[in-house]
């Protein structure tokens, strides 16, 4: 039997456990030229909620009963493809199912001994390299200048992070809490980093960025960008990679509307804003893998990851990430 | 003896009389390679707001006690440089004083014959070269999709629009009140003109916008954007160009901070925004004049302007730009 988590219901604002549902089905026969594989890790991420739908998103959306979507790993259990052979490990894109089909146009073959399997989910999957494509093929980002990351702590954030301190600019990474600002500043060797928790953020803020902002990938959004906007430079280059803060929001915030500030700020200092998305790029991606391969086997490029067993924690593993209580590490489920 | 309208004081928020003074000084006396000239024609634009200092600008300002800035068409009085006869004309950048002295090198000659004179601060000069740079330079705009422009019958709006016309886009403009909508829609020949001051404002952006945007202009910042901002296309590119309503505001506006939903809308629909300063670019004026110079001539561009007479009227003139009583009319000062 097939085990699949499907969406139950289209969420407005934070996901709930209700918006899941458990189905089992049969495991489809193989056609000629097909694979089937068993799942064995999935990948647990922020753009995740997106597929459920959201009101502000045109984001390709999961249907009403469809598995829900996201990278895995499996091992091929039944093969009509002369590329596979029983017991391969391959990287899918068949989301929350215990089993999959596929004609191995979607599958990338993984070597379990050049890199460990989580990887392919992590830093050699779209984790980094939608970390990878931010801060190589948006924006020319000049060496030099100070690079800021907010949830410069989680996956994507410290991989931007390190890249970018490899490739010579001033690191400076925003995150929430003493742990993770522990990692930034004594793990990931960045040049500083900026406690968004703390009761003197703006202080640290201000501290921190004696000579602006060049460069900044945003990962977060809420209230600490109008903080950070405020010290771009002239000329300065943002990527907004995501804003986790926002993508559960129904409502706007009331307040201070700093929409016209940012407007200014454009105007008079010439900032270049733009986002970008991987399922439009992925014709990068062996490039991505050419580059990053190297540098996470050899361990320039570090990354954390936690491990949580058991196919049917895939729901609650998900909203951890919007709940505040996530750690930063790469979430990864096993079954 | 030399007139000159100097910065008396730095306003906060909106400019008043009283930060411009009148004083009267020597005409200074020519050297080897110089040129004396009378200014008669005197440009008023909205960034000489930004001129006289603003807590929101990094924009180079005027010194107290130093002439008022900004674009003059002049008359030639006596010469030791062999470029320039008594007699011609020269557009200059030597601001608000009847008489002004220069090298030449920042001199532009024109021939009264060629085009109108005060065509050299409207479509031929500043004005005109900031339409052109923000619809030619800033971003590659794909004929065929919808073009959006702000402030549509102002000076820079309204060339915006007939050059984005000519190269094939559909164009819509924003303006406010029905003179100024009638303008658009009679003169100009545009596709489409939205009253943002109109009861049924949000009606008519949806009336108007069915394929939503894929360029913005944006001229005047304020209330309108948000409401046009939800019209985003997927990659839709935006020039801020100017925020005539914000750069007199001291205070940002309290109520719904349309912040994070901007930034959700770059993330999702891979918005570009941009912004540029002619300063930095005038590199373009002779690409620009070239392409402009027969296009004005030839009627194909159309410009409106205002002329009001007299030297001591300019400080009460720039004002206006600011109360909302302004046609959008390019408005030249006579001396």
């Amino acid at each position: 039997m097939n085990r699949q988590i499907v969406l139950a219901a289209r969420p407005e604002g934070m996901a709930r456990l209700s918006d899941f549902k458990v189905v089992e089905t049969a495991t489809p026969a193989l056609k000629e030229g097909e694979v089937l594989f068993r799942n064995i890790l999935f990948s647990i991420d922020p753009y995740q909620r997106n597929l459920m739908g959201n009101g502000s998103s045109e984001w390709p959306t999961i249907g009403i009963g469809d598995p829900m979507g996201g990278p895995t790993v499996g091992i091929v259990e039944a093969s009509n493809n002369a590329a596979f052979a029983v017991g391969d490990h391959v990287q899918s894109w068949s989301g929350w199912q215990t089993h999959a089909v596929s004609d191995g146009t979607d599958l990338r073959k993984l070597d379990p001994a050049a890199a460990p399997l989580s990887t392919a989910l992590g830093p050699l999957g779209l984790t980094g390299f939608t970390a990878w494509y931010g801060t190589t093929k948006v924006h020319t980002f000049k060496p030099g200048g100070t690079f800021v990351v907010t949830g410069a702590a989680g996956a994507v954030g410290s991989t931007a992070a390190q890249l970018m301190k490899l490739r010579g600019h001033r690191v400076v990474g925003v995150a929430g809490g003493p742990d993770k600002i522990a990692f930034l500043e004594n793990e990931l060797g960045i040049d500083a980093a900026i406690d968004y928790k703390a009761v003197d953020f703006k202080e640290q803020v201000v501290h921190v960025l004696p000579d602006g902002i060049d460069a900044f990938f945003e990962n977060v959004g809420g209230p600490i960008f109008p903080v950070l906007m405020e010290h771009f430079n002239p000329h300065a280059k943002m990527v907004v990679c995501g804003t986790i803060s926002d993508c559960s929001d129904a409502e706007l915030p009331q307040g201070t509307n700093y929409l016209p500030r940012l407007i200014t700020l454009i105007h008079y200092r010439f900032v270049d804003i733009k986002a970008f998305a991987t399922p439009y790029v992925m014709d990068t991606f062996p490039a991505f893998l050419a580059e990053m391969t190297p540098l996470v086997t050899n361990g320039k490029i570090k990354y954390r990851e936690e491990f949580i067993d058991g196919f049917d924690k895939l729901p609650a593993t998900l909203l951890t990430l919007f709940n505040g209580t996530h750690s930063g590490k790469k979430l990864i489920v096993k079954a």
